[in-house]
C-alpha cells in the first residue's frame, strides 16, 4: 500500500521512516520542519539501528500530496480541531485512516467526518522523541496493537500489519478498540500526567516510593474506568506496565516534553475523553480528574505566558 | 509578661517585633541570622506601617536565652525533631509554649515531652515573608486564633491576648485547639500544596477555573476530614475563605517559597498528621493524600538534589 504520514515527528518520523526504508511509497507532510527535510532529510538515531533518508518525498501542504491509501495521522492530538481540514484533500473512499495517537475518542470523531473511510487506531507502545527538525531519537520499545474501529474492517489491518512487519516494526492485531485504547492510557494517564507535575522522568517516579504510589492509584482508576466501559483490563495489567516500564531506560514522556518546550499538552485527548466516557457509565475517576485539573491549570498558564 | 521567641522569622520575627515595639521584653533566637541582627535589629515592612528594631535581645543559642514566661514557636515543622531539645533549657513548670506553626498535632506532640507547661496553639492568618537575614515583610491579614490544649489553661490565654492585643495585634481566642487548627488546615491545605505543584501564587489558582476547582475539592475533603475527628467546621468556612483569600494581595505561601528555595517542605505536620487523624477516624482524604504525595516526592528530589 502507499502511506502518506501527516506529522514527521517523534512517531510519524520514526514508523514512516521505518516503512521508506523498507522500500514502501511513503509521502511525508512537515510544515515547520518541511525546508530543514527537503534538504537534509530525515535522520533516525535508533536502539535498532541508526539510519538516515535523503531524498525523502516529503510536502508541506496537503493541497500537494499524492493520493494515496494510509494516511498515517501521527500529530498531537492537540491539533485534531483542524484534521479534518488536513484530510479532506487526501481521504477518498476507502482510504485508511491509521490513527497513532494518544487518547479516547480519536476515531470516531475521525469516522463520522469521513463516513467512508477506513478508519485503524494503532497505539505505540514506544519511547521516541524529536529532537530536532528532521532528527528522531528511538530510545526504547517499538510495538503498535492496532485496532480497526469496525471489525469488518480487519482483513484490511491485517494488510497494513503486513507491510508494518516486513518494515520490522512488530504489530499485534486487536478486535476490539476501546479495549486497547483504554489498555494504553492505562499508562499514559500516570506517566505522562506525573512527569509533568512532579517535573520527573519515568525512572524518577519509578525509584520514588510517592511516585510509584501515585502512578499505582492513577492506573487503579483507569482501570475501573475501563471497567465501568465494558473494558476489562486482565487482571496483571498494571503490575506488568509497571514492571515494563521499570526495565525501560529512563524517560520523559511526549506531555512532559511538550510543558518543557511550553507546547499544550494533550489534556482533552488523553484525560478529558476518558474521564467523559467513564462518566457517562457511572465511574468517577477523583485522581484522574485532580491530575487532569493540574494540567489544564499548567496548560493556560503556559497559554497566558506565550 | 516576658516573651522569648523561637525563629526569627516571618512569624516570629512580625510577631515577635510587634510585642517588642510595644514596649514588652523580647528575646529572641536567631541561628543563622544572629550576627546579621545583632548588628543592624530587625526591620519590619509592614502594611501597617514599617518599623526597625535596634538593640535588640537577640542570642545565638538556647542556652544563654534568659528565664521567660512565654515561649513562642516560630520555626517550621521541619525541624520539629529537634524542638524538644531546644526548649529543655528554658522551659519550667507553668512556661507557656505558644506555638504558631501550621499543622496538627504539635501541641499534643509538646504537652507530652512538658507535662507541666502550659501549650497554647495560635493559628496565623498572615501574610508574612522574611526577604533576608533580619528582614521580614508583612504583605496582608495578622490576626491569630488562639487556643490553649487544655481549656483549664484558658485564662492564661486571656493573659497572652491582652499582651498581643496592646502590640496591635488581633487577637481571638478559641476553646477548641482542634476545631481551630482543622479551620486553618482548611486554607493550608489546598493553597500551600497547590501553590507548589502548579507553581502559582494564590491569586493565579483563584483566578482559573481549574485552580479554583481544584483548591475546592481539596478544602471539601478536609472539612470531611474535621467532620470524622468531631471537628465540624461552621457550613459557610470554605465559601468564606475563598472569598477572603480572593480579596488577599497575590501570594506565595510559606510551602512554595520553601520550594523555591529547595528547603524541605512542611509535609509531615501540614499533610500527613491531619491524614492519619482522619484516617483514624474512618475518613479517607484521597486528593489530600495524592496532593501529599505530590510533596513529599518532590520534597525527596530536593533532597537528592542538594
Amino acid at each position: 500500500m502507499k502511506y502518506t504520514v501527516l506529522g514527521t515527528g517523534a512517531i510519524g518520523g520514526y514508523y514512516g521512516g521505518m516503512l521508506r526504508k523498507s522500500g514502501l511509497p511513503v509521502d511525508f507532510l512537515a510544515r515547520s520542519d518541511y525546508q530543514y527535510i527537503k534538504e537534509h532529510g530525515l535522520m533516525i538515531d535508533s536502539i535498532k539501528g541508526d539510519f538516515i533518508l535523503r531524498e525523502l518525498d516529503v510536502y508541506d501542504s496537503v493541497e500537494n500530496l499524492p493520493d494515496t491509501d494510509v494516511v498515517i495521522v501521527s500529530m498531537k492530538t492537540t491539533a485534531n480541531e483542524n484534521l479534518s481540514e488536513l484530510l479532506l484533500p487526501i481521504v477518498k473512499e476507502g482510504t485508511v485512516i491509521f490513527v497513532l495517537q494518544n487518547g479516547l475518542g480519536m476515531e470516531e470523531e475521525l469516522q463520522k467526518q469521513f463516513p467512508h473511510a477506513v478508519v485503524i487506531g494503532g497505539m505505540c507502545f514506544i519511547c521516541s522523541q524529536k529532537r530536532g527538525p528532521g532528527y528522531i531519537v528511538h530510545l526504547d520499545k517499538g510495538p503498535i496493537t492496532a485496532a480497526p474501529l469496525h471489525e469488518s474492517d480487519f482483513p484490511i489491518a491485517e494488510k497494513l500489519r503486513s507491510d508494518f512487519v516486513q518494515a520490522g516494526i512488530e504489530m499485534t492485531l486487536s478486535r476490539n478498540l476501546k479495549h486497547a485504547r483504554w489498555g494504553k492510557l492505562l499508562w499514559n494517564i500516570p506517566f505522562n500526567g506525573l512527569s509533568v507535575v512532579l517535573n520527573a522522568n519515568t525512572k524518577e517516579i519509578m525509584d520514588n516510593p510517592y511516585g510509584l504510589s501515585l502512578a499505582q492509584r492513577l492506573m487503579e482508576e483507569v482501570s475501573r474506568g475501563a471497567s465501568a466501559c465494558g473494558c476489562n483490563l486482565p487482571s496483571g495489567s498494571i503490575a506488568g506496565m509497571l514492571e515494563s516500564t521499570q526495565t525501560m531506560a529512563p524517560y520523559d514522556p511526549s506531555m512532559k516534553l511538550d510543558y518543557d518546550h511550553r507546547r499544550p499538552m494533550e489534556v482533552e485527548y488523553m484525560y478529558r475523553k476518558p474521564l467523559q466516557e467513564a462518566r457517562k457509565n457511572g465511574a468517577d475517576l477523583p485522581l484522574v480528574a485532580a491530575l487532569a485539573d493540574q494540567l489544564s491549570f499548567l496548560n493556560q498558564m503556559v497559554e497566558v505566558s506565550v
